[in-house]
């Protein structure tokens, strides 16, 4: 068998438990043998000679040489005008499907047993256009743009996604009954992919009713594709469901192939520095990220020593009901990775 | 004791299950004793003259004249161009405000048993604008138009309904980091008017932050305040952790008190005229209608009969696992109704 080609990747450790769970992430890379590369580095924004604040271009340079990123959590620089971060970074490189997954995990309880939903949010328009204007004092508008390249760009990327992961439901989600033109069009789109793909069951659905029903019988859904805030809103509810965003991935999905994998929960600048946070919505990002390099060994190996950790509820973090530091975890999750 | 004055309401009995269910309502209401004198309007709209349809002069006029509605679901016409008769409705007569209480129900069972929220819901403005253009084709943008009077309007109403009701919090619910104009505004009213309540605690959370701690934790919250699709889809949320649309009571509340009370379930086409709807949500709209007119007692004995009828188990329809028809259960509440 030959020695497989190593893979550079760029991290973006972040601030706050970044440091930590980076660190975790890398070492149970090791351990699994995984043939990545690391190459960190720091995002924060740094005054340009024109006094604004920029990404370093030594980042920039990074990700788009690699085409793929690890990327902690970031603190929003406080103030006005100050973008969040992690936009900026999807803005960037032009990250168009932002990636979910939420299913249920055995041995953490919540309500819910059955989830298995596959969250895609367009990720570069909608509400978050960032058009805004005030009329006249007091009056103000909040441009959400929906384009059509947009929309079917990511409705195709759903279909695809729903094809090669043998899923077996894609729902659009909207609220085409009040934006009839916006939402109207981003469901056109959908309709329209929808026909390509008759293998793949294909259902709409109000925004509102998918809420309602989510918490009522989360096994209906499957794949769920939809504009960007309701993207926002429904991954959120979805992670609720199973444990909230210490526990689930996420990644940010570009044209040809280049993505930024991201553990979406905060900074927690509370426990920042302790031993005390919980690696697993980065590491699972990791995994996420190995299946997208097509390392789909290592991405089992490390996911299933991370779950059967979690289920055997000993060495697990605080968060998750037990009492070890991070670095226990890591290397609980390390000692199984080696055995797999 | 005096005799109490018999107050005109207009009833909007709706489509499909809209009939029984208002049947139903008005029996125990009867039963009851409360001195509601009903007038039934047709709200189906009418081509004038110019070709336009519109709601009839006479339902507008009743309205009117009465302030106080009860309205049973409307079907939304089909085509396009047809606006949602709901929506015209709240817009018709101003109702700036969207009640919607969902408290736990006893007998009915949930994975959640201590949900106690009320959501208000700005009801005119935000993403249900209707401003809407096609700039190019494939590129639509959709107006969220938020204003000072409306959001501050709105914010005042939840603290003085917090103070009437003895709430202890309101939460504003936005996603300012993203749309830092327009719900910046909306949640700088909210701050302004929450300084002028000492006695009611203040919070703010993210939109996406609600619903994930909505799943995990609901008793953690109260009232709530946002603007229109936020609260179109929370109150949803909210409904489906109680039971659903068919056990929610919702209210649209105007300047000067006048009020449309709703059941803002479908009209159940499938089992329309079967005598098979459960009529729970429009009565507990009742029941938010004959409190806003000060009939605090004939509200709560209808409640009580509503409530200890599902608790029971006895004579309750099939979606509430029971086997009863709409007018089995019916003559329940009023036989305990007269009782209490
Ligand atoms: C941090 C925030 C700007 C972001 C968003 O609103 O998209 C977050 O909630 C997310 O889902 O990644
Ligand atoms: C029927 C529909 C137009 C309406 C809305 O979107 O407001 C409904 O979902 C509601 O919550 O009353």
């Amino acid at each position: 068998s030959s020695v497989p080609e190593v893979r550079k990747v760029t991290l973006i450790p972040g601030d706050g438990i970044g440091t930590e769970i980076s660190a975790s992430v890398q070492k149970i890379f090791d351990a699994a043998g995984a043939p990545i590369e690391w190459e960190a580095v720091d995002v924060t924004p740094v005054k340009g000679v024109d006094g604004k604040f920029r990404i370093p271009q030594k980042a920039i340079d990074s990700v788009n040489a690699t085409k793929i990123g690890l990327k902690g959590p970031l603190a929003t620089p406080v103030g006005k005008g100050h973008q969040s971060l992690n936009l900026a970074l999807r803005k960037q490189f032009n990250l168009f499907a932002n990636v979910r997954p939420c299913k249920s995990i055995e041995g953490f309880k919540t309500p819910y047993d059955d989830v298995d939903i596959i969250t895609i949010r367009e990720n570069t328009e909608g509400e978050y256009s960032g058009i805004e204007h005030t009329i006249v004092p007091g009056v103000v508008q909040s441009i959400k743009l929906i384009t059509e390249p947009a929309s079917r760009r990511v409705a195709e990327f759903a279909f695809q996604y729903a094809t090669l992961n043998k899923r077996e439901k894609v729902t659009v989600v909207h609220k085409a009954n009040i934006m009839r033109l916006s939402d109207g069009l981003f469901l056109k789109c959908a309709r329209e992919v929808a026909e390509q793909y008759p293998n793949i069951k294909f259902e709409e659905m109000y925004l509102d009713t998918v809420c309602l029903k989510m918490v009522q019988n989360p096994g209906q859904f499957d794949v769920l594709v939809m504009p960007n805030l309701y993207g926002d809103i429904l991954s959120d509810l979805c992670a609720g469901l199973i444990g909230g965003l210490g526990l689930t991935p996420s990644g940010n999905i570009g044209e040809g192939g280049s993505a930024i994998f991201e553990a979406v929960h905060g900074t927690a600048p509370d426990i920042a520095g302790q031993d005390k946070a919980n690696p697993t919505a980065l590491l699972l990002s990791g995994v996420m990220m190995l299946r997208h390099l097509n390392m789909y060994d290592h991405a089992r190996r490390i996911e299933q020593a991370c779950f059967d950790t979690i289920r055997d509820g000993k060495n697990i973090t605080g968060d998750l009901g037990g009492k070890a530091k991070c670095s226990e975890f890591t290397d609980e999750i390390c000692r199984r990775v080696r055995d797999l």
